[in-house]
């Protein structure tokens, strides 16, 4: 791995330097962890007396604050540390194999240029790959999917037929791409398979995490907008339509014919029943069970999901129930006793 | 795509037609989205609405409404667009490999007439497969498993060992069946696995979608009984018995030893506690938890799951607790204050 | 499979007989199910009535009990059938393929004695596999990865680059160890992948179920400790630290940066959200909100999570919450009343 001053990476980043500029960092570390040689970042001001204690070389801040490491001083600071990673780790290398001799490669397909096929991966008949894509072992690209440039898809993803693909996607290991969407007709107890007829569309520069379910739509299409971030193991319904910019953390789960906006964010384990529309800049909090419309902006929490403030103050007193039902008998038996009295 | 009039459609469905018989349906589409050419249908009456201004040219529907749109007039709308929907478009066109050269397939594997063993796929030892069964790649097949007629087994499905597959099930991609029952004796702090010698029984027209895990049994046989659909990244523990004609949508979990009856339906992230019994025609809400033995043709809902009418009400009221506290306090001051003043 | 009298079975789990000890046992059951020539256990005092009526030749219990079926008693009864069904049935027996010519081994991977590589199994560049190890089919073992003796990876199991998995670990089917963690800069609306440069490790005795999703670190490494079993479909977060000889139920999700101590039991779909510190031997429920640090030995339950005793009462009580808004509403009624009377 590359070595840097902290001058090469201040000027890498854009940014300030107070200290001195001419220190070398081999590696990035958190700011617990951080030791001589290192490189580390501070975003959430509640960390800050760790800063005055880091053993870092250097750290990036968005103002000067009390260390004894090199500040280098940028407005984002967390940003800029991400650049600081791939500047001194890179991102992951592939494995250069060119175009397997075991891979099963279609004679109908398209392969654009430097794309690396691995060993049993699959390509389909007329299916189009673009430049520069790496397509691990067991990947299984089904017939007349498209795919853009400079896409990875790891080991065991599997994209099936018809669907169309973005350029620098990412789809982790063992996902799944436009399956079947869940859809049944029931007629005297029997449940018949409807065909799928819909596809899936990942627009670019969408990530889709390890373990993930993207049904392909009914009629209707299901799509992940642009540089939104699905997480491991989460499961999107057909004909779905995640907005652009969105994040999807892992096992979440958005039921069949969702419209969300853009720059939404789903914590962990949160699910939306179908049909539902989500706006922009929605904020869904861990296992939420979102139930109605969310207009623009909302920040919700809990199951059924209820504005987040509220939801803080509500939830936290189920555990106050007993002790409720207990001063409320306890009231009651006061006032019958009053009015007992009183009559 | 095959054309069809409304005339050819309506004979296939065995319905009523009112309006221009001769209309030419190139395609199937939902109510919103449907224009010139295209077929939709009207099954829930809250949209009927709709159908008054849809491009459609032609809707099935279950009696006359008010619309410009040829009507196709027959009992189950909804199970008559699934006829038209596969009329129009048809099921997937499986690839026609025939016994891939690179496929693994042992010796003393058996299979039916017409199977389509695609690349990279492995049928193990002494596995039995029936006829027209489309196994994609990466698929295995493991020891002793035997599958029945017309089965279609997607990409990086998993069987293992010893399971039992009947006919016209569908297993989607990336799904496991048969792995390890979480089965451990616990013995001076240490958990010692014990061999799971059950195995997985997937009936008659069973689907397994897309990631789902179904564990076998550790000592019985864990089943998916005839006709149910389990949706995308279900999980399914060991010796549980699911009945015949369920539907459980995607992310439900349902620990071992569970028993369910026929016709259930379980919503999204619903989960059920191991060895309970759960009658048939039961409905289990979205994220319910299930923690008690559910009758037949109940309804539930919420976590912990009670009655579904009854849960409305009471997980709604969750909200104004704060509220409640509130008036608890400034009822037991007032009963304070006249005791003080009574005295 | 092999028979054994009783006389054999106690002698190798080291227990005493009540009755025949030349009674032979030839496969193990259930209690409820066990019939003629079978073994099954009691460990719940709940079932006791059941083993007076079990068909089961013989039964392992703690203490005498009233029973027609050979009694072997021994201290800790469950451990003792785990070890009987060792004897009887044994564990699974693996293919014995060797090194397939269908599998893709790197010249510079470095492989101990007697494994078996399975077809259609990646081993990658300079990866290093310890002796008596099973490569299923579709397994991607990737480059610089190491893994220890008598590991078992199932079909489709994927092991990115660098991750360390020690002896005797078991991966599951279609599970996914060190994918990238979900850690994204976002500036601008946009969010930038951070290259996560930490790895997963997997102790020795690990288990790892079907379908899991195991991140890599950003920065620190992501630790499965020894012995823990990790259920099906689990998901654990980059950097968290999962200590030795814990239980994780299916479906559990455990975010980011979280350091949880030994011997910590987790219910199927409970949920722990990111940086939070899990003490030793803490038992969390099933579909339970962890949103808190949590002490040594602590019973949680419910969302949000509180100790599992209040949370019994407490969630069991949300279900009155309509009855307690009425008798508030009346309360205040009467209160009302007797001040407007006593004016």
């Amino acid at each position: 791995m590359p070595k840097k001053t902290v001058k090469e990476i201040a000027d890498h980043v854009g940014a300030e330097i107070i200290g001195d500029a001419s220190v070398v960092i081999e590696s990035a570390a958190t700011l617990d962890s951080a030791g001589p040689g290192q490189i580390t970042f501070l975003s959430n001001p509640k960390y800050t007396p760790r800063v005055k204690t880091t053993q870092a070389a250097a750290v990036l801040v968005a103002r000067q604050v009390q260390t004894n490491a090199c500040q280098i001083v940028t407005e984002d600071p967390y940003y800029a540390f991400m650049q600081a990673v791939v500047l001194l780790h890179g991102h992951r290398q592939h494995p250069q194999t060119g175009l397997s001799q075991q891979a099963n490669i279609a004679a109908s397909a398209r392969l654009g240029k430097n794309c690396n096929i691995h060993a049993f991966a699959v390509v389909s008949e007329n299916a189009v790959i673009g430049d520069n894509c790496q397509i691990y072992s067991g990947v299984f690209v089904g017939p007349n999917v498209t795919i853009g440039d400079d896409c990875v898809l790891y080991p065991n993803a599997v994209i099936y037929d018809g669907c169309q693909v973005g350029n620098r996607v990412i789809v982790q290991s063992n996902a799944s791409v436009g399956q079947d969407g869940y859809g049944f007709a029931t007629h005297k107890g029997e449940h018949h398979k409807i065909p799928q007829i819909g596809i899936v569309i990942l627009e670019d520069d969408v990530e889709i995490g390890s373990g993930c379910v993207v049904e392909r739509g009914t009629l209707d299409n299901t799509v992940i907008g642009k540089g939104s971030k699905i997480g491991d193991m989460v499961a999107i319904g057909h004909g779905t339509k995640i907005g652009p910019h969105c994040l999807l953390v892992p096992q979440v789960g958005v039921a069949g014919s969702v419209e969300m906006g853009h720059h939404c964010v789903l914590g962990g384990q949160a699910g939306i029943v179908g049909h539902l529309k989500i706006g922009n800049r929605v904020t869904i909090g861990a296992q939420a069970a979102v139930i109605n419309n969310v207009p623009d902006g909302a920040t919700i929490l809990g199951a059924p999901a209820i504005d987040a403030n509220k939801a803080k103050r509500a939830y936290a007193l189920i555990e106050t129930l007993p002790e409720m039902r207990q001063k409320l008998r306890k009231l009651e038996k006061e006032i019958s006793k009053s009015r007992t009295e009183g009559s």
